[in-house]
């Protein structure tokens, strides 16, 4: 599967986005988007564990229960969070508001917001937002990935097609990240968009399975925010026929794209957290159990010594050790292997449990790179996990310390 | 009982101690101690829960469990960790040597080391080390405290007295800190020494209790060393009547000598966390159960964006809020205050469950002090928790990050 990154959500067959600015950031950046499907469509989606959840995520989590969901509205600059029950309120009624324009039920449109919590939002601005849009969408703005944006540097969109049972299928993955969670912008935020035929079942298999093994593999600053949300949205309009058990070669078809995009995804957010320079990406292998290896690979990932280690280039074995032992994992050091890999070569630092003497200068030389792989094989078992982060900078610090000043 | 900083361990009853220097650290500080008591003491210990535990840490908890420990040998600059069988050979012939030096059983010697961690020990220098401390014990060089430094900028040495049965008892605290690893430096090491006299039951219990609600609630930059481990040492010297159950006034009262010396080495530790220029101090109170306050006081100490925020001054209730949230405790943010306090007053930011309107130019002068208090009051039971860190600065990067260059 070819992924490319001119392309964006309308050009998957009966979507239609728009974005567009309406002041809720300051910088006059846009900062509302709407994605709508011409047909119903199904939709998956997994949220945030955090105890403190947003209005629009107490919302979203009942409406991806109804069985047709078509418009996706989101706003950037102010998060509806910490808002009480005036912030569900403002929640359902920007959905109705959509509903209204667009001339579907308010049970069929999902709200997402993200930005400063805890102020309340101008829902006139809010409202204003949803029909600019609305009136965008047929001529196709077709921005809403940037819309999305917050600390985010980079854009964040791929799209892609495949063919699952011998049709032509479209999918496309935008997503937002950078800090977990920030007081000016906020949470990670990601929508795959996709034209193939799936039921609703087997469309939340796939997105549980995904996220997984994907964003939540993903560690910028350990912080998990109130507003966290990846959605699954297929709308069916490839014409396949409709893959409704999760197993065999059309759901494995599926569950490889859907996989893939989220993956391209994951990765972008890791190497556009707040201040990185480097991204890392954890790949252990050889865990007895996959609780073992998804523990492992991410408190390495997750350790502030580890990523300051990377961004200092240092081969710092000791490090990555001591975060795999305070992991909450059981395992025997004595068979553990570590090495670092970039593009600039591979070099084993410590072996079978024992320090290796390595050439300093070679594991500077790979260690200043833009991706540095910390590869991990414990040879107990034959689990894999992969996790991503970034190094841990002062721009870091500056941009969440700082940013009164 | 009044706390003093000008009398070390060998200003208990019956004890012996003296630091000097071997060239284990390049600097030339003194990097090896050796506390010694006159006649039989009883040992209890908590050590690391990291899975990867250093030869010494594996010795210790073979040892501490003997009725009787008489010397503690300690040195810094390099770690015994990760060193394989020749580390536990090591850790031996330490404890051996000290042992034919003292004329006692090497069972009562335990071995301490902090360090870079992987590089095998100079042996010569360890046990010539010995030697000198061994000398250097009737003259009372008194300097352990400092011969147990790493990055640490400050000493940590505490000393009380106080009346336990109407007999007056001595009890002297030292801890080094500062990173909770470091590749050149190590780990959090504290010894609490009385000439109290305690069973070594009760000994081990009061070591448990007052470890868990002390030491237990610093967090620097959230890894656990391999070598973390907090001694506490009683040679019954002063005369009182043996404490042998944990119950009465006289447990209470030793209980209480203990907590408060261990309290303020705990403090100690977080204020002195590398690159700290504020110490944190979560006080939270009215959570429903025991594990509900020290989780969420634990989770908000330990956020990368709440230690970020308090650096920059910022009264920042959303990320403390956030940081409880994902603590893995359940709640109701519905009923929860948030208060920053410190010398220069008391402000209110987030009441029940509520984002208060508040002036922001107080809020920044009474976040711009040494020692932030961040209140937390969950209206949802009486079980109070203390939790003590540092804010995150661009210095902790750097120490940690750039200590190549």
């Amino acid at each position: 599967m070819k992924i490319t990154e001119g392309k964006s959500v309308s050009c998957v067959r009966g979507i239609q986005a728009a974005g567009c600015a309406v002041g809720l950031k300051k910088s006059g950046k846009k900062d509302m988007g709407l994605i709508y499907s011409e047909v119903p469509a199904v939709c998956a989606a997994v949220f945030t564990t955090n105890v403190v959840k947003a209005a629009p995520v107490l919302l979203d989590m009942e409406r991806v229960k109804n069985p047709v969901t078509r418009a996706l509205v989101i706003n950037s600059g102010n998060a509806n969070a910490c808002t009480g029950e005036q912030g569900m309120a403002d929640a359902r009624a920007t959905a109705d508001h959509v509903a209204k324009r667009l001339g579907i039920a308010p049970e069929e449109v999902m709200v997402f917001s993200t930005g400063v919590i805890g102020q309340p939002m101008e829902m006139d601005k809010i409202l204003a937002g949803v029909d600019i849009c609305a009136d965008a969408l047929a001529s196709g703005g077709d921005d809403v990935h940037r819309a999305i944006m917050t600390t985010d540097t980079k854009e964040k969109c791929f799209f892609a097609e495949t063919e699952i049972s011998g049709i032509p299928v479209s999918i496309c993955g935008i997503a937002k990240g950078s800090g977990m969670i920030h007081p000016n912008m906020g949470t990670m935020l990601s929508y795959v968009i996709t034209d193939a035929a799936v039921t609703k079942e087997v469309l939340q298999k796939v997105q549980e399975e995904v996220t997984h093994t994907t964003f939540n593999m993903v560690s910028v600053d350990g912080d998990t925010s109130t507003n966290d949300t990846a959605v699954l949205m297929a709308n069916g309009c490839a014409g396949n026929p409709v893959i409704d058990s999760a197993e065999g070669e059309a759901y494995e078809a599926f569950l490889a794209a859907v996989h893939e995009i989220s993956e391209f995804l994951a990765k972008a957010i890791a190497a556009d957290g707040e201040g990185a320079s480097r991204m890392i990406e954890v790949d252990l292998k050889g865990a007895d159990t996959e609780e073992t290896a998804r523990l492992c690979a991410r408190s390495v990932v997750s350790s502030s010594l580890v990523k300051a280690a990377v961004h200092g280039a240092d081969a710092n074995w000791g490090r990555v050790l001591c975060a795999m032992g305070y992991s909450g994992a059981a395992f025997d050091q004595g068979t553990v292997d570590v090495a670092f890999s970039s593009d600039e070569g591979h070099i084993d630092v410590f072996l079978q449990g024992v320090p290796v003497n390595f050439d300093e200068d070679r594991a500077l030389k790979i260690l200043s790179r833009d991706v540095i792989h910390i590869e991990i094989d414990m040879h107990q078992g034959d689990v894999s996990a992969k996790a991503w982060g970034c190094d841990l900078t002062k721009e870091y610090v500056a941009i969440n310390g700082d940013y009164r000043s």
